[in-house]
């Protein structure tokens, strides 16, 4: 008998009714990163950066320029943004929060950049300092700055499916915001669940409404955070309603602010798994993502959650076996 | 501001196509503890039990009669079926391995069995003594055994989506596999991702498969390992072809042999979480299971896996506050 090995590659079967290819965006380095209380050296989130652009991913969300009083982590946007080297045709995008965020982006020579919304009230006081109204006030000024220079923008609409103080988050409110951002010039339009909780039939049902809203389905993107273990069957949902960008972090980087042991991002090995075996084409190498995740859970200390990394690696979530650098 | 909690449950929007109500079959105390080096005490499965009764299982496996030598963990079947008082109505299921685990079962006051066919020889010859082949003739003789005294039997066809010896595993062979099962009487056949590597199009196939072969879908079962993440999209790739039952174990009890790291069953809350969300009926409470989750971490000492348990007692994976018994 031979020895047992884990499968390193799906067995691709396709559906119909699924797209040729999809973008997969990956967040690790931004919105992965910002949720942990040690601050990584820049020369860490230097290599994350290269390891995933070695990987294949072609959409990479670097960091934010934010007040380094808000977020200590992104203290170093500037220098993190100054030691990527994207290849040829890639994104490499800054989220920036205000006006003064994105002009220090632009002096970083960032050249795409993401603003974000929140649908509710309660997460716009609590993270940015304003309320609904105001976060797209704020936003849709940088979307018209932004687009007067040519430099395309990403429009995150937060607490898309459902929020931690304000509990079920209206529809109307979140059609409003992808509508009026999209309307402002944005290019992409990516409906955050940002606490988790949605499943597939609303998914399908924001993803319908803001389409009748006038905002293209392929303009929408699909940011989906794993807290609840929905991510991945909301993706499928995503993409049986024609979504074709979806958001993940490497090795499920991230946490959730008010629950210590919930997950962050869905894992992007654990999105591409799915998404090639579906024959559904993403440029991403699954070995090297679970390598990376590996590689990060060493120099954390910290175990990844991505269950392909996992299981291919053979490294326990509990602990990594990875040295670190 | 008030204190942002989580979610304790879904926002309700169901989808087209899909059933007003599945079984959710409950594997925790026979698949997840059989993984366990540590023996448990039978008082604790016991209490397992009656918990899971009590948070509105109806279908529940409790044990195997393997031969003691084969699996210490589950020596005590007789005990755990003895103590356990299943509610009016609800389904107590023993698995058995051949005709004496059979006997055995019967005589501990089982009235419902399982019995279990590789659709590999790899996987027989490992964990069953015999092959592909023997293990469908050993086990149909069960299941004409049990038919002729009006004792239902559920047929597992395991390693139905790939196998770590193996590789790809021959769709045909799992076909048949689920007709002679079918054709010998058992009324439920459980197609099995042991190693939890299949994506939605491969459930999908083998859903169509079966059925193509004489095997309704209104008699299948999906058993989701969620050793790559996949399980929750093939269960719903699984409800969109018709499929109403469900395995889980509560917690993600269960591990993966081959990779240490690697998760073991579908949490029984992750799904129940989706379901209710989509408006399917599964009897189930979401705060009893996760309370559940908790508690038997606690008597283990390990993390529980579940995503949702996670989020709703606000417990780190790695480390539970509940007290142990």
């Amino acid at each position: 008998m031979t020895t047992p090995l884990p499968r390193s590659h799906p067995r691709v079967v396709p559906r119909e009714g699924m797209p040729a290819a999809v973008t997969v965006y990956e967040v690790g380095p931004r919105d992965g990163l910002q949720a942990e209380t040690d601050v990584i050296p820049t020369a860490v989130k230097s290599e994350l950066c290269a390891r995933l652009f070695a990987a294949g991913t072609r959409a990479l969300e670097l960091t934010s320029f934010v007040p380094p009083s808000w977020v200590p982590q992104l203290a170093d946007a500037h220098a993190v943004v100054a030691s990527v080297r994207p290849p040829e045709g890639a994104r490499a995008v800054a989220l920036v929060p205000n006006r003064r965020g994105f002009e220090d982006a632009l002096a970083a020579g960032v050249r795409e950049v993401a603003v974000v919304v929140s649908a509710t009230d309660a997460f716009a006081r609590a993270n940015l300092n304003t309320d609904r109204a105001g976060s797209l006030a704020r936003s849709a000024a940088v979307v018209t700055d932004a687009r007067a220079i040519g430099i395309p923008v990403r429009g995150y609409v937060s607490m898309a499916f459902g929020d931690p103080w304000e509990g079920d988050v209206d529809v109307a409110a979140v059609v409003d915001a992808a509508a009026e951002l999209y309307g402002a010039g944005c290019r992409t339009i990516a409906l955050g669940d940002t606490i988790g909780v949605a499943t597939p039939g609303d998914v399908e049902r924001i993803v319908d409404a803001v389409e009748d809203a006038g905002v293209p389905r392929s303009a929408l993107a699909l940011h989906l955070h794993d807290t609840y273990g929905q991510a991945l069957a909301n993706v499928l949902a995503g993409l049986q309603s024609g979504v074709t960008e979806f958001d993940s972090s490497v090795g499920g980087l991230g946490r959730c602010p008010y629950a210590p042991g919930a997950t962050g991002n869905l894992a992007t090995e654990d999105l591409v798994w799915m998404l090639e075996g579906l024959g559904i084409r993403t440029g991403l190498d699954i070995a090297a993502l679970a390598r990376t995740s590996s590689w990060l859970a060493g120099v954390r200390g910290r175990p990844h959650v991505s269950r392909v990394a996992a299981a291919l690696t053979r490294t326990p979530p509990e602990l990594s076996e990875e040295p670190s650098v």
